[in-house]
């Protein structure tokens, strides 16, 4: 069958402030500037996720995108959408909330819970209408055995 | 001369928590849900500002939109991007951030600071793709005097 | 109290042709083109409602905006989505569905069904993303009494 | 009949400058800026074209939007896309290209050629994503006679 | 000479149910809800066809997109658009409309008709503003011969 | 640390034609039909320049965007922002501005300028809403050595 990659698109508002607790106040301005606004700041965040896979004969899906819904408002949505990024979410707890870091978290959420078969390709985080960051998965994750 | 309505569109991004500080932690969760998460959430916000006035026979301009880009930037922008709205912005103070109070709060820091000949008609504030609130100023604005 | 515009944006898709029962499908055809085919075609439609009011001081809200969405649920998007708006639905029903007639259509099932000092303001309903149609309501609906 | 107001999108891409030509280019610059450079510049025009009249109990349709589309294409687009705006168009010799110009000299090609019992309620032309201007016909043109 | 990649979007407006013949109707609703609705449904497809090739050096194009527009509305939109794509479809016949099997099939209506020395290099077939599927042909596709 | 791509949208706008200066004006209009209309055309252009790094465990970034914003600013935006793509821009001369070759020229102001440890991964120029170019790079540019 043909290998296909299907994308589910959802969104959540949220706080955050870019901050590594082991530095100072000032370091963090410093390195961060407005980002690391002590009493917060936010945005309206959307995140594609996109999964790969043969298209089921069966059905003629590769995943069913409510199911994909499913996974990621369980695994993720429901942790972030209206919550502070930094102190609020257990699984990011440590880590300073870039989009990058976060888009590496949200992969480690998701990449365990698709249905047998299909394997998540990529997710790619909006911070704003300017500014994504993308991810594949770790190395060696595109091939398959 | 014609009379038109020009628009400058502009972005910021903010935290905010929906509370009342007469009321107490559990009425607001009541009234404003996740809204008023202690912890506070935010948004990028999209801000359409729309000034009214005949065409200036010399520059074919209403206004130009550079001087009213200027104008948001300075009296809006500048306090809002990257800030907390319930703590940080002068101009806010004891105000509960809904979009609606936003966008009033917002017409006050505009309407008296246009070129010669120009009213301010309508500002739109986007929280979210979805949410949006529209003020066309007090009731009796639209009058010509 | 300051009086805005509040708009909440909902989606759905649907099927349907341009169809007049007392017309041949010949007739149908010559005026309404290939938006008459007996077979269907469909559209993701767009859905902007905005209601009016003063803001209401406890709450800081004209009308909370999921209020509006739980009503332009149960009134409008559960009974049209994944419908078929010719046959399947009840306050359809005789009903040549175009923009102009869906949108008027719409604009009662809501209308009654707002909060306590908020009329219903404006409909705006898309059909693609170049063509949609803007209602406010029967003559004389904008007059506060 | 229900009144409602119908808009069809369109699009084009022209060169111009903003530009007097009883000014000096230095004039021209001091007032202009960048948007006098005179080796032209452009934009994606994105114009939108609302009609406003009684639902036709016939066909459900305001105007059909169709039809619309080719009044503006036969009256619009074919003169101006991928044209010089300074240089090029009939119905713009003398007009410096200002979005509100524009928008008028739009207006006055379009308005009297509507189906009969429709009237062009309102134009907007967006000369980027976030500038825009809006006209609604000469005073008095709301009246209905 | 550089190898890029040249995307043209296209749009069309169809009906269709999820739906296998040889699956009874109750069948059908568990495996694919409201999608399968017997009195079907439609969407606004928004179809991205991207091409692959060496800039030709003596147009700058990898391919005349105006070309590949022609192309994808003679092999694709004319036989889709404001079309049921269960029924009406030839190159469609047997084939459960998910976004899958038509973002295949359009694959094979395409791939044969580019101008020479392009491939198909990446279809995207956009369901819904939040769900798309995305295929980059058969495997083997993407080794240069 | 994982590899992550980061994308930042920037846009402007200019004039071009389609134009070879070693072909008659008939020629060039033979080939690109009104794109080669000799008043000039234009377009606002939509750029996103997307790097590819491994995340900095110091900052949690790939590149801090806001350099990136930077360097695209200062090595392309402000020499075509309002200019005519032809006749203005020095690392432009001699080049047939179709989005093709405006995006490899745009690939090579900017390769050499990012972060250390950062590569330019993918450059897509959007002409208009409907057509686009995507370089990832001369061959071999994908190798990591």
């Amino acid at each position: 069958m043909p290998v296909v990659r299907a994308t589910r698109s959802v969104h959540f508002s949220a706080a955050h402030r870019l901050y590594r607790q082991d530095w100072s106040d000032e370091k963090n301005t410093e390195v961060f500037g407005d980002c690391s606004n002590p009493n917060w700041h936010g945005h309206n965040y959307d995140l594609d996720v996109t999964v790969e896979g043969p298209i089921d004969p069966e059905t003629g899906f590769v995943m069913d995108l409510k199911l994909l819904k499913g996974v990621v408002g369980d695994r993720v949505v429901v942790d972030v959408d209206h919550r502070n990024l930094n102190t609020e979410v257990d699984w990011l707890t440590g880590i300073n909330p870039t989009t990058e870091n976060l888009v590496v978290a949200i992969w480690e959420r998701i990449a365990g819970s698709l249905s047998p078969g299909v394997r998540l390709a990529r997710i790619v985080l909006h911070e704003t209408a300017r500014n994504s960051v993308e991810y594949s998965g770790p190395a060696g994750a595109n091939i398959d055995e």
